[in-house]
């Protein structure tokens, strides 16, 4: 099975109004709950591609409640670990006139340093039948800067391929654990680089520690740069739409073709026709399987000089 | 006792944010979460002045279980009727930047016919131990818009003063049944009406069948019409800060003041002092003591001529 972790899960809330404005009052339409988390996007995109998967982070209070009984629903099993705090909402406000998104994000819940030992003991015990394992977003409250190191370690330890995909000093820490692979955006690239040349910054990154780095380079696709060679991969179309949850594919595509070995080129082809595919979609975070499948064989991939 | 009856009660969350840019994504600071709806709040005020209270209407889902949590902390009783679908969020997002609120309110639940008749039936038993009742704020989907006039009715028969806060159609059919009083704000007495002439409003809505209508006019204090006379209320002094809950204070001043057997100056003194004082808290919804009992015996009051 395939391992994801979210140690700041979200009840993620969708409210639909005909317009924002501030300070005003607005009366919402449709609303939408599901669950949120970095970690859980990817795990029901492996889910959607076949794999077997498990779902670990925390889950606390009445919005951790509810994160469960809709985990339920769904095929990712749930191995979530207590908290005495709330776990986060986010709210995205759709405004229906311009098709934009304003966000609103909770902090997380406070971690006790009992509830993140409990966490290890859940993640060890998880990581003995694991196939490979994803460790994404943010740290909430409680949690100490060096955790992601910490988790990455552990699984190295346990000979479980281990892909970090988290942003700032989480990332920067992380990456000195040397994962197997990161997958960082031009912004977060550009944070931990301090340069806005991707080919630059992912050697950097690699130089930092990480075995493997799969940049992604938005609407332009992916730049991976790997010890077995470097790639590019471009999607055959620029497309329009809501790009929410599509980074969050490209890492259920990079580790499902992990665990089947496949060949990094094909392994790139279904991130980018999954992150793309994502896009797509009209709800944020699912993928249009019949876009994914049109796209997949004719992503662009060339390969890169090995100097790079 | 007094009761109170909130339909459509609501979770109030209210999120701080350093300012509030759409189509961006917002770190939400301070979060706070509270049992809202009109009613609700009307019922905390009188607790606070010292009467029994018991709360009734809909709680329902995850939201109605974190209300009825919240609500065991607090003097008034908790009566509300189970519903199947989840007791509506409200969120106010306050700009650090301004001090402005923007408003987001979810719809209510649907309520089901069952759920209404298992409603009416407690409402019923609660009139029973009544001294008076405050029918307050908006109807969740699925109730009829008659049922304001359907509760009047009920409360009339069974000999409990009434008091209706709504607006719009509900409050509409609700004055044709004859409550005791009503306390519209500018807005709705100008919906209802057709008049932005206060005086002329307040006429015309105890022809439509109110027997007492206090109009509330914002910093300007209260127009009173009764069987009983007439009667100008103003604050001593214009005052700045949060309105939010400032009609529910009013509210529960008059249905204080008329269960403890007041005059009409005195309850009207009470309304005003209380609602002041609501501006002058901080928190919204809450009360400043100190203020109140400092502005008490300064609220202004005008008779009017009997042909008002």
């Amino acid at each position: 099975m395939i391992l994801t972790v979210t140690l700041n899960t979200a009840l993620d809330l969708t409210y639909g109004v005909p317009a924002l404005v501030p300070h005003t009052s607005h009366r919402v339409g449709d609303i939408s709950e599901r669950p949120g988390g970095k970690g859980l996007n990817v795990a029901r995109v492996l889910s959607a591609l076949g794999h077997e998967t498990v779902v670990t982070g925390f889950a606390g209070g009445a919005t951790g409640a509810v994160l469960h009984e809709l985990l339920a629903d769904l095929p990712p099993r749930d191995a979530l670990v207590p908290v005495a705090g709330n776990t986060r909402r986010t709210i995205a406000v759709v405004d229906a006139s311009t098709g934009d998104t304003t966000q609103l994000n909770e902090p997380g819940p406070l971690v006790s340093a009992d509830e993140w030992a409990a966490f290890l003991a859940t993640y060890e015990k998880l990581l003995a039948d694991a196939d490979a394992v994803a460790l994404c977003g943010s740290l909430p409250p409680g949690i100490h800067v060096g955790a992601y190191a910490e988790l990455v370690r552990v699984a190295r330890a346990a000979e479980v391929p281990v892909l970090l995909d988290t942003s700032g000093e989480p990332l920067r820490r992380g990456i000195a654990a040397r994962p197997d692979l990161i997958k960082p955006n031009a912004d977060e690239l550009a944070q931990l680089t301090g340069s806005r040349d991707p080919l630059r910054a992912t050697r950097d990154a690699r130089r930092r520690g990480a075995h493997g780095v799969i940049a992604s380079l938005g609407a332009d696709g992916m730049l991976a740069v790997t010890p077995e060679g470097a790639w590019r991969a471009a999607p055959p179309d620029r497309v329009a739409g809501n790009p929410t949850g599509a980074g969050d594919s490209a890492v259920a595509g990079l580790l499902s073709g992990l665990v089947e070995g496949l060949s990094w080129p094909d392994r790139l082809r279904r991130a980018v026709a999954l992150s793309t595919a994502t896009v797509l979609a009209p709800a944020a975070g699912e993928f249009d399987r019949a876009a994914y499948e049109e796209l997949l064989p004719r992503v662009g991939i060339e390969e890169q000089a090995p100097t790079v």
